[in-house]
């Protein structure tokens, strides 16, 4: 980690708690829809329809209530009242303008970080969404470029990397998501180290492996300050 | 225009066809509802509660949509079919996959520019949505860099300048708005090219006008050659 200067962080479930809340929506969505039938999984088939949407909609959270929209019609044969849809409707502006709720530690970690490193944040998603929860955390300030991407692949990284003339020694992206924040990094020759955001999902520290595979995996973000602080 | 090296053009209604296809929706959205209840006018009722749900979803096709149905469930006291909300997401759709229009003339102009100048683009909207439209139009390759903001504003152009290393003086932005393409940057103290989309909109051209407001208006996008390139 000696020639690191950039340390970029992913924002949904790496600085603040994002899928909790798609998940709650979820759950009162299926409950929602239960009346009109019991013998669909609307989580399940949301989900497939979220898939089929991607490419209409992308990442976020307008998408995702277009696509309850659209599900709640289809699983209920058009029976769903137009009262459960404007329901369907407030969740998602409920979960639009829910508090940023930074994970433990983050606000301590950044503010330690900052002091030695350039700071930067790389999100995916909605772009009006995005920007409003960074502003809404209180973080922006730690951070030198912020970059809100559509999808987030080796591509993407390399030319954020040019654009701000990072070398791929200098660079160590944290994030959640293995396939998101970590294997495009491996890809193209930088640094990653990987917090998963659910407890369930923690494997082993594996502090060995750093060395060889430019990739780490921590339990919880606080632990960053001990391998980068010296 | 002597100092002029970098051209930023708006994208939507500057490049290619736009605010024609919302019309479009707009005027079908009022005659789905036109048999609920003839005494509403649904494209301005329409028009106020995007403005109301600006500042949950931004602007964007996928904001329109969930104001349309929206606007649909409340101004029929919620005896709107769940087909009809069907349709209302199905023109969404096909808005969102609408072949990308060119407007006359701007292929031979970046063409033609980007021989003498580094182009950008700056538009406002959805991320996913514009990225897709870029890529759909064929000109991406004419522009250096690419900038989608979710409001257009003093500082989001002054930060862009600073990004890039711009001086204002060398910097002229062409676009469609004034609100949002020509007031922000003479603010800045950059030149900047109204070029207005409707052909009722057009005002004479001010070519005398530049040197001292660093604003000048034309008809057509075809025009910009003439004045930039001698």
């Amino acid at each position: 980690m000696n020639k690191i200067k950039y340390i970029a962080f992913d924002a949904d479930d790496t600085l603040w708690i994002n899928e909790t809340l798609f998940r709650i929506n979820e759950q009162k969505f299926s409950e929602l829809l239960s009346k009109y039938n019991k013998n669909h999984d609307f989580i399940e088939r949301l989900y497939q329809k979220e898939l089929e949407n991607l490419r209409h909609f992308g990442y976020g959270i307008k998408g995702f209530v277009l696509s309850m929209i659209e599900t709640a019609i289809e699983l209920t044969d058009s029976e769903v009242s137009a009262d459960d849809i404007k329901q369907i409707l407030d969740w998602g502006k409920e979960q639009l303008n829910h508090p940023v709720e930074l994970i433990n530690g983050v606000k301590e970690v950044v503010n330690k970080l900052g002091e030695k490193y350039i700071l930067l944040i790389i999100t995916k998603g909605d772009l009006f969404d995005q920007e409003s929860k960074i502003a809404r955390s209180g973080l922006a300030d730690y951070f030198t470029h912020i970059e809100i991407v559509s999808d987030k692949n080796d591509d993407v990284y390399s030319n954020i990397l040019k654009k701000y003339n990072i070398l791929k020694e200098e660079f160590l992206m944290v994030g959640n998501s293995m396939k998101s924040d970590i294997l495009p990094i491996i890809n193209i020759g930088a640094k990653a180290i990987h917090i998963p955001f659910e407890t369930t999902w923690v494997h082993e520290l594996v502090e060995d492996g750093l060395e060889n595979n430019n990739y780490l995996e921590l339990e919880s973000i606080s632990e960053l300050e001990k391998i980068l602080i010296k």
